[in-house]
């Protein structure tokens, strides 16, 4: 459940001013290392791109991620009440209770791959209100609920994997895109975790209607986050500032996550420096939006899962990469001759 | 050092006419396991095609990956002697020497993931013929080889991830896919590992030479195989058979391991059903092979190094999606109807 902390909205706009950038001088340690290494310039790809954002990240030539998390964070929505999901709301307190027991989908993943996995629930028994009879949070409750997900970023770890559960929370996100990037709910909704047509046309309708309804939020994101919730989205958004503070570096995960990126990325695009988008969903706007927010994703496999699913199998992408990066021989050990410089 | 065992092309091509199916009722069965699984159907996209792939070629409802190996196999090329590549010759036997000593990508990449690694060096100290000037191999030489990549299938593997190093041999795989299906060497030919200009003219022209040298050996794929080279190709050609009779799922690497790929491909398309393709190579023409192929890769991070790396990635979304697939609850599990049927 949130604290109290009551962290108002200026306080996060003033944040946004004074975030702390990366460590140039050993991005570029690491950019001549990595020319050193020995394979053709170039030839890992992404890989390299990503091991050379680590080094800056976390300020040596030689990044290393030794405790990956993946922070999933759960929330309810009383835009429920409009009929646009398929899933009674109680399936986001089941699935809380599956993660913790371990039989959820990211907690084979996490297992598989040394990935720790940290479960927040935000007061799942009172559910955000209906954004199109009104805000859904006021700005207390989503300041502290902002506050509240800068806790995810403790105890040392150096690669926070963010991802979500909440019935119905496609359809909020829906409608922050629609507010942060432009557009209309026909742009910006789809079928989320298998809604029928029926379904989806009420989604479609209520999107519509709190774009209409709260139109006066235009250009203020924190305002729009308020208004449409939910309260699994502003921890996010809380994780993504507490970790670019701490220079902990973010797998955004898919169409959800990203919406919380979004509000980040309308205040500020450059907030959003230390994170890595991790894989294009198969929600079909989630592409739109990553592409209005110029975000290149790692991966494309089809998944619409949320659970931090995508971000968790990015995760391995990222270790590996540090590992890689690291742990390579030079031409100098075979006694070929060094590159001395990257230009 | 290949094994003289012999084996004629014959009888390869009898092996083909012989090959064992996916057992398709287990794989109906984790189909219907699928079904039943604690999230909206379909909803992990990929990871589940690769789970009902695991159950039909393991046999099993619930399949695992517990011992999946990158196997690399290293050859030298005579076409080399025709300035195609940046790199000396004598770089082969320095990578198989950073393989064994733990220097390599590859190394970090399976030791980050817990993969196992083979490495092979094929003669490396005789390299094949130059393609340019006579065939690579002799029938025998290239029938043995083939034989001896059949061994990697061994000890118990469940899944293989083929690579390969060896200087010069992106100029035998472009001749290899011209040849295997059609087009000219301005089509296939890449730089490989940083051929500058002059190189990248030198390697069109070795190619284009070798393909009219050889285009009496159009429509025999074994033939062209033995014509192009070279020894790791055969070898992973070899892999790929064995795994096939052994139902061993293979994932295969990019440019070069696709092109032994595609000596089967060409012979009987189903041949490659235990096969998935790991990565879209940044070497351009990878893509345009894996079309024509009809093969979907897993990955694309614009990588083009070789050495299992892209394969090896791979692996552990495979091993990852058998491990979601059979570790997951059910919906019976938290008390909602099963699904009893797959249509």
């Amino acid at each position: 459940m949130p604290t109290a902390s009551g962290l108002p909205f200026d306080d996060i706009r003033d944040l946004l001013t004074t975030l702390p950038e990366p460590d140039a001088a050993a991005r570029e340690r690491a950019a001549l290392r990595n020319l050193n290494l020995l394979k053709p310039a170039g030839s890992l790809g992404r890989l390299e791109e990503i091991a050379l954002f680590l080094a800056g990240w976390q300020g040596t030539e030689k990044p290393a991620i030794n405790r990956p998390i993946v922070a999933l964070f759960a929330g309810n929505h009383g835009v429920h009440a409009q009929g646009v999901s398929k899933w009674p709301m109680q399936i986001t307190q089941t699935m809380v209770d599956t993660f913790t027991q371990g039989g959820a989908a990211i907690n084979q993943i996490c297992a598989a791959n040394g990935l720790g996995l940290k479960v927040f629930d935000l007061a799942l028994e009172h559910p955000v209100d209906d954004f199109t009879q009104g805000p859904a949070m006021d700005e207390r409750g989503c300041a502290a609920t902002i506050a509240f997900g800068m806790e995810a970023v403790a105890g040392g770890v150096d690669l926070i994997a963010i991802g979500e559960m909440g019935i119905a929370n496609t359809t909020a996100a829906s409608a922050l895109y629609a507010a942060l990037l432009g557009g209309t709910a026909e742009d910006w909704v789809g079928d989320g975790a298998g809604a029928d047509d029926a379904q989806l046309d009420r989604k479609r309708d209520a999107v519509q209607r709190g774009l209409d309804l709260h139109a006066d939020a235009e250009g203020d994101p924190l305002e729009i986050l308020r208004r449409f919730g939910g309260r699994e989205i502003a921890a996010m958004v809380g994780t993504l500032l507490a970790a670019r503070v701490q220079r902990v570096p973010v797998l955004v995960d898919g169409f959800v996550a990203t919406s919380a990126a979004a509000v980040l990325h309308a205040m500020a695009p450059e907030s959003l420096d230390h994170c890595l988008f991790a894989h294009r969903s198969d929600e079909a706007a989630h592409g739109r939006a990553l592409d209005l927010m110029g975000k290149a994703p790692l991966l494309d496999l089809g998944m619409r899962l949320g659970e931090g699913s995508g971000a968790a199998l990015a995760a391995v992408l990222v270790k590996t990469a540090a590992a890689t990066h690291s742990g390579m021989a030079t031409f100098a050990d075979i006694g070929l001759p060094e590159v001395t410089s990257v230009s």
